[in-house]
């Protein structure tokens, strides 16, 4: 990285990105401030969330809880915007890049966690809190060592090396690590065998792995590991009887332990799955993610109304399949129906997989669609059901869907009558993350007069950095010279396997 | 309509609606407001726009032309929000619905225009502008006749009445009417024969019919109408020669006639075919009207920066299909492709197909795709085209895209390379309005401190009251009285055939 790039400063690097070379007209400049100081921060982040996923949760309270949202009535009230999200080299980010904006306040590469592409590391703002006398609490539905949490706290080029971010976390001793990733603590789970748990014992955590550990401990500080990979989805938490923490309950933890520490707190929240479930597009598990979240958000700004010192920002990182509740019916008088028909699903795709196993029969797969999802799927649908699990033959065929069986299961359920729907009318535009902007929003005493309209992404670390008093620079990297090296290096960062990015 | 309904008044309306009986805990009642009057109005309505298209267009800008939208410049700068967009009794609103929360306030049944399900008519804010002494202008790329400049000023129970509508505006008489549906006007196109342009000319108004006519034309009042439907998308009329104006053309002819009027003016302005552009998935089209939409929005600004005592109201009326750009390649590092290979496009499906005609060999269909999409298709999928425009054999099969030979010819687009698009990486979530919130943006002098958030539609509607100081409030219909109604009459509104709404 040339040293000029890290002298020049911050300040236009969203605005420069992915503009052709050479050009700098028209550069946004849009970094509306707080006016003020708090003590604590909490960073919410609905990863993998879009406007069409807000509709529908919206819709589900109004209609079939007979409630308004908290987050409608925060989006009503308080200061709230938009951010770009697009990585130094990408319209669409994947969650580690828009992470490293988030907490290091400049566009990287997809694929590392708080790391430039050739290697520099970057400071992030957890981090440098940290340094700063804050306590620090990192609570998530995905593995505790996923990329969102992660990129706030730890440098390491490859996002999917949660073993070693495992032991990065305990070098770095947050107070609280709340969340899922049994495998990469677990002696017996672990390539290496090291036994993380006892590692972060002697350190003085409480390590706890079932909600009732949870709820019963006293540590002060605390590691709760909850699932071998991911938590699961609250949708099978709630009506399948998974025997895991929710989120509420895992931020119910985190809280007191932290508002105890004299210097202040910060804490990172993540409604991990919403992203994983847009990913498989199921509607039913997307909506009680959120749900849940809600739940969350209500805790918190409780939380910040008693602590007066606190500021809340709640973000999304980037936008996810894009599933939205399309019209249905002559002059779409039909299309609410896509909101009730939501309500009996009991299940997310990701259990009734488990449930089916490997071999299932067309009969078993039926049966498991009108349990689960209330859905009496044709024989024809059931048969391609059976074909994806058994054969990996997916359906439809192409890439915008993804490949795996999940997106089958998606397929089967679309509903067949345009005019009354019998199924959900909710489609998705892919299996991936989108460019879209995303929601931005602030809570907190004294936000009343914030205009904040259009942000880039990375001016998210900027807001933290005025709401602690706390502001550094880290390097900057040109699109150019992340391009120059992608093409040396064209997998670029060592990149994540799986689909889920 | 019960009597007790019109004297309750409006103020809970949306805020109600679609929740579930008796409850009304929790309604939102965010009305921000603009704390100044203005002297002229212009609303500027981009037809079915999401944050996805936005998101395509910002790109394009910044990466093939060197650039920043305008709207990206005032996203960033001037006060803006989201808008719940559901009508009176469906999550899902058509643009009539829509039209009629901007104009008259209410919520309404899907279908009508500034009517009511039993028939009470509402007074549309233009209507109301007029008898208060502004002049009115209509401008818009669909019908001029059509539902989002329709529900401005006149009220019929039938959107698709436009015959009847035409004479409507006759009687109405706005200073300037500008856009399609010359089948609507013309005595040998008009199912009674009557001739319309006529009627017009007899009235004072300048008649025009092409760019030329509408260049050269002295007339004060004026009624353009250049297509015999709707206006043909912007890439048509840039890269295939189609003589008509641009929507920005049409908005430079409208307002120095506007302008020039003592008391000041209203104007609605739509780029109405972004809207059409995605209900075929038709990502092409969709680029090209939102950029030419930005030329317009460059021209008001502009406008309302010499003539300080004017308020631009910018806003989307829903979201059409949701066409995403989504990741593709590891780590998504190819994702930006997407953008790129938007350029090559020359054409929208719509005139691919008029060139094509009725019985167009694989070979044209294969020929035609790589001239006007840049894109070469497979044997197969040429043979799909082929099949649909036919035979009618659409493809895939199943509701969410829509039934028509369009639908067949974004599918026939879609991606096939995971890793390395050859084709546009955008996917679609349907062919239909959804229902997430849409964008909501004032421009003009002395705005600098208002919050909007996310508002009611119906609340446009109050903005506008204010700018002019003119308030009034349509009667309330409450959602069990339209469910009522629609009980009795289940087709609601006289509706649309069309399947675009």
């Amino acid at each position: 990285m040339k040293r000029r790039d890290i002298l020049k400063g911050g300040l236009a690097a969203g605005a420069l990105a992915l503009l052709p070379r050479g050009h700098t007209q028209g550069a946004l400049q849009n970094q509306p401030s707080l006016g003020r100081r708090y003590r604590n921060l909490i960073v919410f982040v609905y990863d993998g969330f879009s406007w069409e996923d807000y509709a529908i949760a919206q819709a589900y309270a109004r209609r079939r809880q007979g409630r308004v949202l908290a987050l409608e009535r925060l989006l009503a009230r308080y200061p709230n915007g938009l951010i770009n999200t697009y990585s130094l080299t990408s319209y669409v980010t994947e969650s580690s890049a828009a992470g490293n904006a988030f907490s290091c306040g400049v566009k990287t590469v997809n694929g590392g966690l708080a790391i430039h592409a050739d290697g520099t590391p970057l400071r992030p703002f957890f981090a440098a809190a940290k340094e700063a006398g804050k306590a620090v609490g990192l609570v998530t539905t995905t593995t505790v060592t996923h990329a969102t949490p992660a990129s706030f706290v730890v440098s390491n080029p490859d996002r999917n090396a949660e073993e070693r971010i495992a032991e990065q976390y305990l070098e770095f001793g947050a107070e609280v690590y709340l969340g899922g990733g049994d495998r990469f603590f677990n002696p017996a789970r672990r390539k290496d065998g090291k036994d993380l748990y006892a590692a972060f014992a002697a350190k003085g955590y409480g390590v706890v792995r079932t909600p009732e550990e949870l709820a019963r401990s006293n540590a002060t500080r605390l590691l709760g590991v909850f699932a071998d990979g991911h938590v699961p989805y609250e949708i099978d938490r709630r009506f399948q009887g998974l025997g895991v923490p929710s989120l509420k309950e895992m931020v119910q933890a985190a809280l007191p332990r932290l508002a105890a520490h004299r210097g202040g707190f910060v804490l990172q929240v993540e409604a991990g799955r919403i992203d994983h479930a847009n990913h498989l597009n199921d509607a039913g598990a997307t909506l009680w993610d959120v749900l849940a979240a809600d739940e969350v958000l209500e805790l918190l700004t409780a939380f910040v109304d008693r602590n007066p010192d606190t500021l809340l920002i709640v973000v999304s990182d980037h936008a996810t399949g894009v599933g939205g509740l399309y019209g249905a019916g002559r002059s779409y008088l039909e299309s609410s129906r896509g909101v009730d028909l939501l309500e009996p699903q009991r299940a997310s795709f990701e259990h009734m997989l488990r449930v089916l196993g490997q071999a299932p029969e067309a009969s078993q797969v039926k049966e498991a669609f009108r349990a689960m999802k209330g859905v009496d799927l044709e024989d024809a649908e059931a048969e391609r059901v059976v074909r994806a699990i058994r054969e990996k033959v997916y359906w439809p065929e192409g890439v915008r869907q993804g490949v795996q069986p999940a997106n089958t299961l998606a397929w089967a359920m679309a509903q067949r009558n345009a005019q009354k729907p019998d199924r959900p009318n909710i489609g998705y535009s892919s299996g991936q993350h989108t460019a879209s902007p995303v929601m931005l929003l602030l809570y907190g005493q004294g936000l009343r007069f914030v205009n904040l309209g259009l942000v880039d992404n990375t001016h998210v670390f900027r807001l933290m950095g005025e709401a602690l008093g706390l502001r550094y620079q880290n390097p900057v990297m040109s699109e150019e010279e992340a391009l120059e090296i992608l093409k040396a290096r064209p997998q670029g960062m060592r990149h994540p396997e799986d689909v889920w990015a």
